[in-house]
C-alpha cells in the first residue's frame, strides 16, 4: 500500500506491563484512533521504567515517524520518570512549570502540593501542556512527541485534546470479506496473485479459531477507492470460483 | 531490582495489530508466563508485515536479550513473511522442510498440500521445529529466537512446548499492597524514600480509576525474600503512619 505522509509510533512505558501485572489497553485504542485520522501507526515499543531505555527508544522513534505518543510514567511517585527521560532525550532542561502548578491547584489546595505532587508539574522546557480533564495533572507535547498518562480513561481524554493538533492523513478505506467456509490454504495461492496485481492495495488474511475450527476474514485496504473496489471484486470472484470448484 | 541473568523480548508481527483491527492478546499472556518462569521480559516491539522492519527489529532484540519470542505471520498466505524474514535476519537459507511437511500431512492429504500450504513448511536452515497441536503447522526455534503463531490458542500451545527448552531465572517474588484510601500524592514522598533505601527491591505505585475516584495498589517485587519482607513492612509502616496523621 502506498506509504502515507503521516506516520506514528507508540511508546508504552512501564514495568507493570512487562511483568504482566497490568494488561495494556492503550495500544489498541490509539491504533483505532489513528487509523480513523488517516495516520499510519508503524511501530510500537514497550519499555521498562528505566531512563536509558526510554531515552533510546524515544530517540529512535521520534526521528523516524511524524508523531510519537507515549503512555505511562507521569504520576507523582518515584517510578514516574517519563518527563525527566523525555527532557533528556531532547537534551533540554526540566523545571517545575507554573502553568502545570496552576492546573494542579484546580484539584489540590496549595498546602497539599507536596514534593510528590509537584513531580507532576515537572515539564521539559519548550513543551506545551496537554489538559487532563479527569485528574488535572497534565501531559505535554514537545517536538513531535505527545506524553500522556497510562490510566486508560485519562489517556483517552488527553488523546481527544491532542487530536486537533495532528496533521491528518488520507484515510485508509477498508473492506472486510467474510470467507464462506473456504480454508486459507485453499485460497492462499489465488489471493497472492491478487495481492501482486494490486501493489497499492494491502490484502490480509486473518484466521481465528472458533469451536468448529478456523473461520477466516480477508481484509482489503487502500487509500484509493477505485483500486479498493477492483481488488474486492477480484477477491469475491476468486472465492466464488473456488466454491464452484467444491472448496 | 537486581538484573536477572535470563531476559527476553517479544516481537509481535502484523499489520492487523497496528491498524487496530486485531487487539493483541499475546503480549500479556507471554508476560505472565515468563514472569512465572523467572524470566525478565525487558522489551516488546510491534512491527508491520514488512521484511526490512522485521529483520531490523529482530536483530536488535536477539543480540540484546537471552530469548526473543515472535508472534504472527507464519500462515499460508502472501502476507505471512515471518519465516523468510527470520532467515534473512540470521543470514541463512530457507527451504521447504521435510519434517514440517510430515507434520502438515497429519492434517492435510498430500493432494491438498498446494503452494500456499507448503509456505507453512518453509523453515530456515538450522532451525528446530515447535509442534502445533492445534493446527499442525509448526513454529520454529533458531538461535535464541522462538517463532510462534499469532492466533492466541496456537501461540499458547506452542509456548507450552517451548517452555521446557528455556533456562529459568530466579523467580521474582512480589507482594501487592492495597492502599487504604490514601492518595498517591500523599504517600509518594515516603514511598520514594523506601525505594531508595531498598535498591534491590522494585516498588511500583499503580492507580486505577473507579467510580468513586482513584484506587491505588503498591506492588513490591524482589528476588530476595528477606529484602522483600523488609520493604513490605516499611510500606505498611508508612501507610499506618499516614493514616494516623489523618490522610
Amino acid at each position: 500500500m502506498t506509504q502515507n505522509a503521516v506516520t506514528a509510533a507508540i511508546l508504552v512505558i512501564g514495568d507493570e506491563i512487562l511483568s504482566g501485572r497490568t494488561k495494556d489497553k492503550n495500544i489498541g485504542y490509539v491504533a483505532d484512533y489513528l487509523t480513523a485520522l488517516g495516520i499510519d501507526l508503524c511501530e510500537v515499543r514497550i519499555v521498562p521504567d528505566v531512563e536509558v531505555e526510554i531515552v533510546e527508544a524515544l530517540n529512535a522513534l521520534r526521528h523516524r515517524y511524524t508523531y510519537v505518543f507515549t503512555t505511562g510514567g507521569i504520576g507523582p511517585t518515584h517510578d514516574d520518570i517519563t518527563a525527566d527521560s523525555v527532557a533528556k532525550a531532547f537534551n533540554v532542561e526540566i523545571h517545575e512549570d507554573p502553568r502545570a502548578i496552576e492546573m494542579l491547584l484546580v484539584r489540590f489546595k496549595q498546602g497539599d502540593l507536596n514534593e510528590a505532587r509537584r513531580r507532576m508539574a515537572r515539564i521539559p522546557v519548550g513543551a506545551s501542556l496537554i489538559e487532563n480533564p479527569v485528574s488535572n495533572a497534565p501531559g505535554f507535547n514537545i517536538g513531535n512527541v505527545f506524553v500522556m498518562a497510562g490510566v486508560p480513561a485519562i489517556m483517552q481524554a488527553m488523546l481527544d485534546n491532542v487530536a486537533p493538533l495532528l496533521q491528518n492523513g488520507v484515510k485508509v478505506l477498508s473492506e472486510i470479506i467474510e470467507v464462506p467456509g473456504i480454508k486459507e490454504g485453499d485460497y492462499g495461492v489465488g489471493l497472492a496473485k491478487i495481492a501482486s496485481a494490486f501493489p497499492d492495495v494491502s490484502i490480509g488474511s486473518y484466521p481465528h479459531l472458533t469451536e468448529t475450527g478456523f473461520s477466516n476474514q480477508i481484509v482489503v485496504r487502500s487509500r484509493d477507492g477505485r483500486l479498493l473496489k477492483e481488488a474486492v471484486k477480484a477477491v469475491h470472484d476468486l472465492l466464488k470460483e473456488l466454491q464452484a470448484q467444491g472448496f
